[in-house]
């Protein structure tokens, strides 16, 4: 599916712009990491936010393994479900009642305890394929394979995969979509199919939300949605009790639980965020507001910089109605999906300007690809707008 | 081995303790949970140090995936291996030069990140056995076997395997050992073997410091050593480079790292201990001395209270010479590993009394065992010894 994007074709481009120089003059290209999608953007936003937001926690505060011993996860914080839900409630982005709430160790932790979970649930000798159309997520087959379960195995590209077969699978639905941005439902449709919905992105700066999600296995993390990536905290809203009672076991199993600071942390940025969405609310400015507009503002200045350069290509995505904004908006991608010109490796490319990508290979695509973060901080983003038009046809050329 | 306990027998008794009463003067029997090991006893030390060591962290800090990015644990922040070093200097319990300390989400992933490793380090087209003396943890053959992996799968008692096999195997040396407090050295001793050595209750308050460990793979976890279980955080001590490597993979395609939140707060927790045991320093208890006095006194309780009581048997440990404090010192476990008379299914008996230990079964021994948790709230284990002579010898009987 890789090859289905829909392209904007830019123009050559004759104008050269100057390297950095270093204070002597010289030459001083720095290394641009855009490998990960680390959200480090977000951090203007917390520092204007200030110490208003300070977790504090005495020393003898949450010594126990257990938050709520009595409930399905006993291992979830009281105030981080309530938040969870009053944020989910404020964006309108995923239904909460009557569905079970699971913390995890980021949401890659949850991608496993689901794993787990459904696989189990099915009575089958073999492994239960796990499958994800084209261009997925990188780390899916490598967190699919690297324990050699007999539970469950990496398969491949759903676009792929025979729903005829009538054997039980998972299929990952990612929307949007890491890399690409895409919005997407399922496509196989067998009839054992299991979903894990991977909703990271789902969030008014990415995305228009046009409807409150609501599927059996829902994933989220605080990573994306307020850039707190370091405090490895990610949630799964589950349907089914059973499903949700493995998923806890697993974590059990895993790692006992979750870290309380990090839920307490997490439980006070959400609240801070669902606070600064209240109108009128003239103290804390709007989270997803201030962030959808450093997006837009990334995405218009990506494209400017590769508007004459015809060896890259971005797609374009509808405007969409937004219930969150009442508007009709833009999509700005967490990751931009860059396309070479045909033949490129892309990731080779970009390494030859210091500049660190993804390669489309990894998520399952052509060497032509790249996956680029938007979300890193202010200096590096300018600093790789500012390289981009330096990089031309011929430098793809000499591979 | 289960039966090889040296074993305290004691007389039977006359005496009747009357039940605890509500204020209408009914029978009022609270439920007494001791199946786990949540070291909530050290809540009264960390109260009396109080806000003094409160974690203050900003919204904007901690935000990055990213602790320290060229070091090899990528994820571990900087002031957590400092104190965690400084401790293990502090107390001469482990060696740290020149090894590489790994954070984990508590140590049970840390195991999980150990058997990857080591199970990947060697060439083997079948699942390493992992292996561990009974009684053993009795999570080891859960956390082996819950992915069916194809890399390693548990094989159970130590004593029963085959060192002739020539086949590589991983040995879980536990020591001080849970359940049961002994102090243990590998015992197959084959030629292929992989050793982890989980010291989680190598610390002066649980037992003598007759030396600083130095070991290929050490496991060590602050839930034990502060009583901070609720933070998620472990360490592993590791000395060769590639199996530290795999062991940070696995905790990367795992969680992506560990809460930053729960490693700072970890790192004050840890420095103060360290303070503590600084002499002279009259503003802060010493947190062993404190601890070990508390250890003391439940051992001399629970002691005293099945003292008469022919039903129940505690082994007893030699004294031995403790490097930290300078003298010699009793051993006092974490858990203790009671014995009921033959053929009495004791766990059973404790429930009948509604208290909730775990059955020795579960630890690869018989069920005239029970673990019970002498790291419990000072509240919960005086209704422990105060209930512990009103059981008999005829409500085994009556089973």
């Amino acid at each position: 599916m890789c090859g289905k994007l829909q392209v904007v074709t830019s123009k050559a481009s004759s104008v050269s712009v100057p390297e950095d120089r270093d204070s002597n003059g010289h030459h001083h290209v720095p290394l641009i990491n855009l490998d990960h999608g680390d959200p480090t953007m977000y951090e203007s936003y917390w520092k204007e936010i200030g110490q208003n937001l300070s977790l504090e926690i005495p020393g003898f505060e949450s010594l126990s393994y257990f938050s709520n011993p009595k409930k399905l996860c006993w291992f979830l914080e009281p105030k981080l479900e309530d938040q969870i839900k009053k944020v989910h409630e404020k964006v309108g982005n995923a239904i909460t009642e009557n569905r079970h709430i699971i913390v995890g160790t980021g949401s890659s932790q949850l991608i496993l305890a689901a794993l787990f979970a459904l696989s189990t649930s099915v009575n089958e000798p073999n492994p239960v394929s796990v499958i994800c159309r084209a261009p997925y997520y990188s780390s899916y087959p490598e967190m699919s394979d690297f324990l050699k379960s007999k539970l469950f195995e990496w398969w491949g590209d759903a676009d792929l995969f025979d729903k005829d077969k009538n054997e039980p699978y998972i299929e990952m639905v990612t929307s949007p979509n890491n890399p690409d941005g895409t919005i997407r439902q399922p496509i196989v449709n067998g009839p054992k199919g299991m979903l894990v919905h991977d909703l990271a992105y789902y969030w008014p700066q990415y995305t228009a939300i046009t409807s409150s999600a609501d599927h059996d296995v829902m994933l989220f993390t605080v990573s994306k949605c307020t850039g707190h990536a370091g405090s490895r905290i990610g949630w799964a809203v589950v349907r089914d009790e059973n499903v949700a009672r493995k998923m806890v076991k697993f974590i059990e199993i895993n790692t006992i639980g979750v870290s309380k600071e990090a839920q307490l942390r997490a439980a006070n940025i959400l609240e801070m965020i669902s606070l600064s969405c209240t109108q009128p609310n003239t103290r804390i400015p709007n989270f997803f507001k201030h962030s959808r507009h450093l997006m837009a503002q990334r995405w218009t200045k990506l494209r400017e910089a590769i508007n004459n350069n015809s060896l890259f290509h971005v797609a374009k995505f509808p405007k969409q109605y937004c219930n969150f904004s009442g508007e009709f908006v833009e999509t700005y991608p967490a990751f931009a999906w860059i396309k070479c010109k045909d033949g490129v490796d892309c990731e080779k490319v970009f390494k030859g300007h210091k500049i660190l990508t993804r390669s489309g290979v990894r998520f399952g695509c052509e060497a032509e690809y790249v996956r680029v973060s938007m979300l890193s901080r202010d200096d590096e983003f300018e600093l790789f707008v500012k390289r981009l038009p330096t990089i031309h046809v011929e430098d793809a050329n000499l591979n």
